[in-house]
């Protein structure tokens, strides 16, 4: 196993995922290729399910952020799966759709819902929308009375947390474009107006405090907050929130430098520490949900290329180029990202050769990694990068012209392709 | 004149480009769009070409760098505008192909091109393929023989220069994934390789030393160093390179704090110091090139947003959100690029609401820009962010299922679509 159970060397000598030959897998479906395991997909859905069900109790459960990974097979995969989904904009919500994912298991989520987002929400039946601020409060109240419907809401509420990550991953912090911030009052009138509304339904709160998230601290932070504004709230105005959602922000190991997380642990320690919160505070538990999205999909994924050149610049180092890039992975280039390298073809030898994966992208920030040890490549080879399940396909783009690699999912030791890799017809059909 | 002559504001207060009301422009073709002056674009054109024949002489020209801005209706232009093109992709040379435009007029770069890439091109009948390496140029040989045809090349070198401009976009240094470097020798090595292949014909070299230089001095430089290293070659293996091409890198205006550029008169003045540089070295004038992208393109283009939400966050700051963001301009996100922000509905009243410009996107680093000044907005007024013709619409993603913008080109006052807007039909098309 390397990091994670989807990934092994074969007999071979070669990568595998799932037990498959990455070199077989890139000769078949071309390079670059997106390989995703459904099963660790599915395991990973079924073990949160169950760590909130026994934890949290009956109505408590994870909400699938499809932000991570989204097209309609992951939707087909997450109904069977029974996993509620977190959709982020109309694009997200035709996808669950096309895919007969039941629409009443989303929360549509988003800082700018446009008047055409929200009506096409109440049109498709989107169970939940998590309102961002007052602006969209007033707007979908209008929206929801022509439509003649009472729309379920849980408003988004700025805890004001620092979750000492990343700075492009907080969320939780009072200076966001995201919710109402409970310090500087606008959460409790945003909450007041709420309830003077007649076409929309409360269901409680949401918050978000970070992303990549490696214990449970900042999650106890936030749920001590959000708890202690639930208490406020049914004293000052008469209103018990049934539904907490706590946001997303597990962690993914994506190199060994990474921690090994135990999720079904951590939910297991969050809830006792909210239970016991619950109790101080004399507050019935709420139902509570969780958004994760990166550690459902991420360590289910790897990414194939092919290497086509190797550069070794005397006194200065060497470039492996390879036929993808920040166009199917911009994370490096966006948050320099770490990630795990490896010569699927020569997995089995020492990784001895130090180099920098650069990217086919006339662009010198094209790279996808630094300072990383492989297997002596050369031209032919095929590269893997690990733990690509996650923001790799879903921010994927078309810069250089660059068509975007097919999704090819593993089932039970079957590869089958859940999105096709693009063509340039595709790309030129956009052109008049 | 608002910065560059698009912009203006008309009688109704409104932003104007090319003299049309933006807050038309939106209501017509919808938001977000991106709208582009195609008489901007033809007027840098002849400029450039002017500027090069008259200083440099006859051979000498510029060739556009797609990867700024790359759709079917704009080869047509450059074809019209008997302009050279640099294509970084098959993907671009599929671009240029569909749209007519010669094929022998186009320069092929990339760090990592596959043997499906140089086949491709050599189909096509690409006039020069710009080499990248000794991996490449030793396919590209075998590639050509099968072909049976003698494919005219220039040799990527990097004359080692740091511009002093922003990281990721240095690529004259040394230690860069492009070309082959003059100090450790692999320039000599693979210019003497290319000198003994039978079915390449080197006709020159080509170096790139940045993006966004707002004067000659690195060209300067990348000349003198490349000039040497052509008298050397002469001298060493009786090479003259006939051709040089100097890259890309003219800057663009995008906020007042940058400086205004008279690009014909850089031309001029550099043109003066290689026909110096040449005499002194004893050395023929090759025919110049150079590859202006963005110079040519950026301040024809302008984005329309629609503002969504205005959130006053008091004691931090404020939040204005727009329904586009990093999906359409990822450049704040990856470079932290500044831009001039209107309210293009109000562009005639003060602006004096401090804010954060956010994107619509389910991620706290979607920003567009910080600290700027506005006229108050408010839910439905059109936010223009200008100078966006070049790399917005060429890096845009699907990130959160957002399909693209239109691009909306203006001729002579006649606004018409040249790429249409992408729908969730679009994107839902690759899923199986």
């Amino acid at each position: 196993m390397i990091l994670h159970p989807s990934f092994d060397i074969g007999n071979s000598g070669h990568l595998t995922i799932d037990g498959l030959d990455a070199v077989e897998l890139a000769e078949r479906f071309g390079t670059p290729a997106i390989i995703i395991s459904e099963n660790r997909i599915r395991e990973m859905c079924r073990m949160y399910r169950r760590a909130f069900s026994e934890n949290f109790g009956k109505g408590s459960a994870p909400v699938y952020a499809g932000k991570a990974l989204c097209f309609k097979r992951l939707y087909e995969i997450m109904a069977e799966e029974e996993m509620l989904a977190d959709c982020v904009s109309s694009g997200e919500l035709a996808t669950a759709f096309a895919a007969g994912y039941p629409m009443e298991n989303i929360f549509f989520h988003g800082n700018n819902k446009t008047d055409t987002d929200l009506e096409y929400a109440l049109k498709l039946g989107v169970g939940h929308i998590v309102v961002d601020g007052v602006d969209e409060l007033l707007v979908l109240d209008e929206i929801a009375e022509r439509a003649e419907k009472k729309q379920k809401i849980l408003l988004r509420i700025t805890p004001g947390i620092d979750p000492h990550t990343h700075k492009k991953i907080i969320t939780g912090n009072v200076d966001s474009k995201f919710g109402s911030a409970i310090v500087t009052g606008d959460a409790e009138r945003i909450v007041r107006l709420a309830l003077t509304l007649e076409n929309v339904e409360l269901c409680g709160f949401h918050c978000h405090v970070g992303s990549q998230l490696f214990d449970i601290d900042t999650f106890r932070d936030a749920a001590d907050i959000m708890l202690r504004f639930i208490r406020d709230m049914r004293d000052d105005c008469s209103f018990e929130a049934p539904v907490l959602n706590l946001g997303g922000g597990f962690g993914v190991r994506y190199t060994e430098d990474d921690p090994e997380i135990d999720y079904a642990e951590n939910v297991r320690l969050l809830a006792d520490e909210v239970k016991k919160m619950c109790q101080d505070l004399g507050l019935k538990l709420p139902d509570i949900h969780m958004e994760p999205g990166r550690s459902v999909v991420a360590a289910a994924g790897a990414t194939l290329y092919t290497c086509g050149s190797v550069k070794e610049i005397e006194g200065f180092r060497n470039y492996v180029s390879v036929d993808g890039g920040m166009t199917d992975n911009p994370r490096y280039t966006l948050y320099q990202s770490k990630y795990t390298v490896l010569n699927a073809s020569h997995a089995g030898e020492e990784a001895d050769f130090e180099c920098t994966l650069a990217g086919r992208c006339c662009e010198s920030g094209d790279l996808l990694a630094e300072g990383i040890k492989i297997a002596t490549p050369e031209r032919g080879d095929i590269i893997a990068v690990l733990v690509t399940g996650a923001y790799n396909y879903s921010m994927a783009s078309n810069y250089n012209r660059i068509p975007r690699p097919p999704v090819v999912m593993i089932k039970d030791g079957e590869p089958y392709v859940a999105v096709r890799r693009e063509t340039f017809e595709d790309i030129i059909s956009l052109d008049n």
